[in-house]
């Protein structure tokens, strides 16, 4: 966070509407791929400039174009003169760190979502920003970096007529993206899950400083986790009642199940939570309970050898007038004697169930 | 959690409206029943297809269809077919990880509830989803697994015609059904009561780090128990309020009372929560109890010994002019000394309390 | 609660409407009092029977109804036979773990109240369902168990004629039973109050295990008061604004009046609720203090007398050539060693103010 | 609190209206002053009987009596009947167990403020009760005790005829009352504020169990001080917006400005609040890091010790066949290698940093 | 906090209206620069009074005053006069610990904001609050003190012309105003990010009570900051929905950019919270580890030095009849079982994880 905040404090005192890119400086060329359809057909393209995408076509065809990689800002600053965008969502486009959110602006609808997905390797949540924005008969995405492993599933249904995809406007194909980021989320949390669980075992079995250490960046990841999916849910709230006429009616039920489904993401994050927290109680009371156990393994070995070290020591004494030492079985005796007093000790120990 | 979770992301991508059953898969071959009744007469048969059922009876007559094991697909499109059900209300239906809603669709209501059970042997809390369709003049009830045991006393009472539900339409059947997910909580909840009760003597006993696992899995429990009543309410308030003509006005006071119930369920979860937290307290605070007793006898033991041994010692060294090793009452005298200081410290221990 | 959970889930599966009581099974035979009077006139009496209470007065006559003990099934029917009560409600009456609520049922109102006394001797809080009734020109109250001691000052001042009671109608006669049931819950703070004294200073001056325990308890019974006052407040703002014509405009002052004592009650609740939270911080933080000085009184001894015991040690060594055995001083010299060594401790365990 | 409560208590089962002084028996004489004033002319008088002040003046004259000291029933009855008021009103009146509240009843507005005042000798918040009725051409403000810094101010500003209160009617003057009560609380924040940070340079210099007994007080000092401005708020905001003729549009925007103060008030309680929780994190963690000091005290002296005193022990042993004990230097080796154990271990507990 | 308290605790009784300066003493000579512009023209100058800026250029031009340190009270009073703002206004001016808050008084708006700044060197967050005054063709702008690092490169670019800030009226400058002091939030943001990130390493490398202090003075300064952003959120939303006259419709798009960076900057306050909340757990079980740590070491040293000692000290007794002592391999056999005893103890401890 404050890596992309100090990325941010460096636009402050610039006009709004400037546009500069302040995420991570992109690492590959913008890839920008073109999709027109409706019931009957299909083209499909890769273009090297927005402007190829244009004009767009007679609706009812939809113009999907996708823009992979936003830091080339002049791809940003065609689509806003060709599509008549407003200064600050083209502005917004290009900050990376926006909070989910829905605006209605009259001839188009701009819907910024946040993609994470789980980087099994390094145990870790990615997010990466998607602005989608949908007008009567186009949709255009712009994402921070190729992988589109969320649009693939989309593209394909297009490309085979699975579904109703293709005999429904851009408010429909705006909503599968929805669905396949909140999708998306499902992923993450069963990552998620399994290294809780992982912890989970690890605590019992034998806690270490290194599995706080670990609770804690776990609980940092639902945090964040929790930022990217809480706004998600107004998004979708706002699409259904925003009685914009982008979005058909047919549309709603399905925006409705999106939802349904964000609810669902938001109660298995609020579940993780409470998960994490239960558990570092558990890691300070098993803490605790090791501390107890040392301590009384202390208590222990001094309760018992200190005293019959004492005896050893009046005997160890040189007086000159000590008449047991003279005795023929003091030895013998004072061995029983301390012999008697272990295992009195041990017994008492026993009774207080410390061993 | 992370189980049902894994199940749902391997639908991630898959057009919405793909039925495909994400629940665990049925063990035993689904059970079809169907009941239609009205005040005068009384059909009940078990069927092997969903078409044996239809078509329906006209109005006022009630059709009751319970689908018991919701594995097999063809089942859930075939009702979808007869009944003209939206393609992700089906969906919703094979889903077995819905949170409990209500959905008006016009011509009938979609409502997701989940049935809790107490697993008395293995003190553990089990789940099950259940989907009820109320249309105008049938109720289709669909489980995950066969069972029953919240349907019988409902069945019985058609049978026996016992209570009012002969003469009410499908919408007291429906408040019906609600009533009995409703009254399984209590059953639930006394079973946990139980649990905690006895965890509590455990508690106070003998504290062991098995006893805070324990609580620690109570504590999980009543999460799930939570998410499966919180939106209960939001369910029956939501029925309550629809203003759908489906349902009747002589119904909405059993519908306020079934609410008033799960306000109820819903105190008492909070309840049990609330004194979970307390017992964490405890545990806490026995353990610090125990460390400190340990302590305690440490303290007593090393304190007591340490200067006696010290005496000792003194008169162990070997040097050759001290004159208190000739003397004829060194011994018994520093033996005294002894009995003195053991006994004065024994004094002071006890003046602070801490024998 | 699990008492009356437990209760509760017997009744499972019955149809609603289905009278069984479900509290505790009651002592004594019910005893029901009838009370009619209007500004002029009062007549008084026991009866053994609801029927004898009826036909009702003419209005603007009042007829108060008492029933203590509902476990007779039989009265409570009469009862709703006699006003044409729903069904529910008599369910409701006979089941004495409703939450405070108040509906509207038109002809009449239906207010359920938690009446808590304090049991002074056990140190617990009691509680007891008291349902009330109230129509055009009948109040019916019923209780669980006789005892009265809510009702006994309100009829005191029906008989006396004391204030305005005698002038007005029903609905001040509930008012003012709902003033008795709020009124009855300061004498309960005022009875916890003094228990939470006591046991602050018990905590401060000697913490013990059980100290906790009764903390523990108290906070459990502060939960139970909370569950019974917090509804209560909606009960009151519900009949402020119902706008039933069974709540006359005259009332309203009155009741808004024990809408502020609920407030106060609450606030009450809340304030010993802290101050039990805070008690929990101290006794932990006392238990810490505890453990810190016994570790200091093992520091010292031990810090002391070991290099002490080591000095010994050394001189009780028996190698044949040790100069210092020999020499004439060597024993004195090595006391005043010990001894500077011990008052050195002493002096650095005072200036870390261990002493 | 339990005292007011146990007060409280006491009254339960009179009749409402019942006129009984509830709060602490009144140790002067009450003090009736009279101040009447419009812009051009002003008469202050003290008088022995609230007769005396009547009858009001014509608007728009203002008529300011106050009353200190609400212990004479009397004068609040002679109060009642003179200005119409309703019982409950004057009931609240003589309860100074009020929450501050805002009650329009139509002719005149009752409105219960809390004075808080800091006793800087003692290092507590008094509280007392302020009841001010407003009326058309009058104002009446009765207060528990005398003392009147709060009023004071005002009285000199009608006097001087500082500021515009001579040209502005009653509802001005009531905003005035409580612009000085809002005021006072800014007092007792600062006097707050000072212990609170005399309390943190004690907690970090030298943590005793005393510092958290006066950081418990101090606590619930804040729970009674947030207890009187909570309420506040909302009586300064249904005063603005109570649409009642008693208030003049441009009073108004001076409400808006207590309001504003009492904003301020609440965040500095809220902000003093959190300050003392972070203060009992500290607390407990450097009772923590004490223990853990004393501990590698303890453990420092006893592992360094202990291996040596074995030494010295093993040479102590009276073996006849021990051929160390014969050799010519054999003793002055034994000390070497003590010198050396002990500066390894020394060097050792340096390189954990516990030296 | 205590100091601006005690400040505001000496104006209390004074009247509503009377203009004092209640912040610190200003440093220097009040400053204030006077910019006159619309599209086309552009005047900027320095003025020794506030009347010299006056009168007010016919709109469409834009004035806008800046006056820099308020402790000059003469200057409000006169900027109060020439414009007609209500007393109170002025007295919020110069009132510096007024929440951020917005105001609409039909002619011109006032909104008050708070300046954060982060004082590297001192690591410390720095707070000015500046007043801003919107009218039909103007903008006053009021800080504490000199320094305008937020409202220098808002003149830069309407001396360069830059973006359409020449273009609009006042409402826009009042905009970008508001934008520059959330912007500022930014980058103190990231001074704070990098302070929590150092501490976080300072904690798991080597926690020390001053790291806890560091902790606590952090968590304060966040309670600072976050009640200087929160209020800001209202304060735009309230600009966005007023419905004034002298917010353009063409603005709105641009308060509601600012609004989302509020959010933005709202959320970032709150992850640092949680963050440092994760950091005192953190910090209190690594005190936890080391004193486990620590008692591990004095454990091993004592457990394994004691029973060792106690074999010494058995034959360094001085009995005439203990045949061992006579034994030819006596010594070497003792050694041998002090030499196993320990290892066998070295392994005991090393299977229970000790080393």
């Amino acid at each position: 966070m404050p890596n992309s905040i100090s990325k941010r404090s460096q636009k402050a005192g610039l006009p709004p509407g400037t546009l500069v890119h302040v995420g991570e400086p992109g690492m590959e060329e913008p890839r920008i791929s073109v999709m027109v359809y409706d019931a009957m057909r299909l083209e499909e393209e890769y273009v090297d400039t927005v402007g190829e995408a244009f004009p767009l076509q007679e609706s009812p065809v939809v113009t999907w174009i996708n823009v992979d990689g936003i830091h080339d800002v002049s791809i940003v600053e065609e689509l806003g003169a060709r599509l008549g965008l407003h200064p600050l969502v083209l502005e917004d486009i290009l900050n990376p760190d926006q909070r989910p959110k829905m605006e209605d602006l009259g001839d188009y609808l701009y819907v910024v979502l946040k993609m994470v997905d789980w980087d099994g390797q390094r145990g870790e949540i990615t997010m990466e920003q998607m602005s989608v924005l949908v007008g009567a008969n186009y949709v255009v995405s712009l994402q921070e970096r190729p992988g589109g492993d969320v649009l693939d599933p989309i593209r394909e249904r297009i490309r085979e007529a699975k579904g109703t995809i293709r005999g429904e406007g851009p408010d429909y194909l705006a909503y599968s993206i929805m669905d396949g980021v909140v999708d998306g989320c499902f992923g993450v949390l069963e990552g998620l899950g399994e290294k809780v669980e992982d912890l989970e075992v690890e605590l019992v079995s034998s806690p270490l400083p290194e599995t706080l250490q670990e609770l804690h960046v776990l609980k940092r990841e639902m945090i964040y986790m929790r930022k990217a999916v809480w706004p998600l849910r107004e998004v979708v709230a706002a699409l259904e009642r925003s009685g914009s006429p982008l979005i058909e009616e047919s549309t709603v039920p399905y925006l409705r199940d999106v939802y349904d489904h964000t609810i669902q993401v938001m109660d298995a994050v609020e579940t993780v939570r409470d998960m994490l927290s239960g558990m570092l109680d558990i890691y300070l009371s098993s803490i605790s309970n090791r501390m107890n156990e040392v301590m009384k393994v202390l208590t222990i070995f001094a309760s018992i050898f200190i005293p019959l070290t004492f005896i050893a020591g009046v005997y160890g004494m040189n007086f000159q007038y000590m008449p047991e030492l003279a005795w023929r079985w003091s030895y013998p005796v004072v061995w029983l004697v301390m012999l008697v007093v272990g295992v009195a000790l041990l017994w008492y120990f026993r009774r207080k169930r410390w061993l």
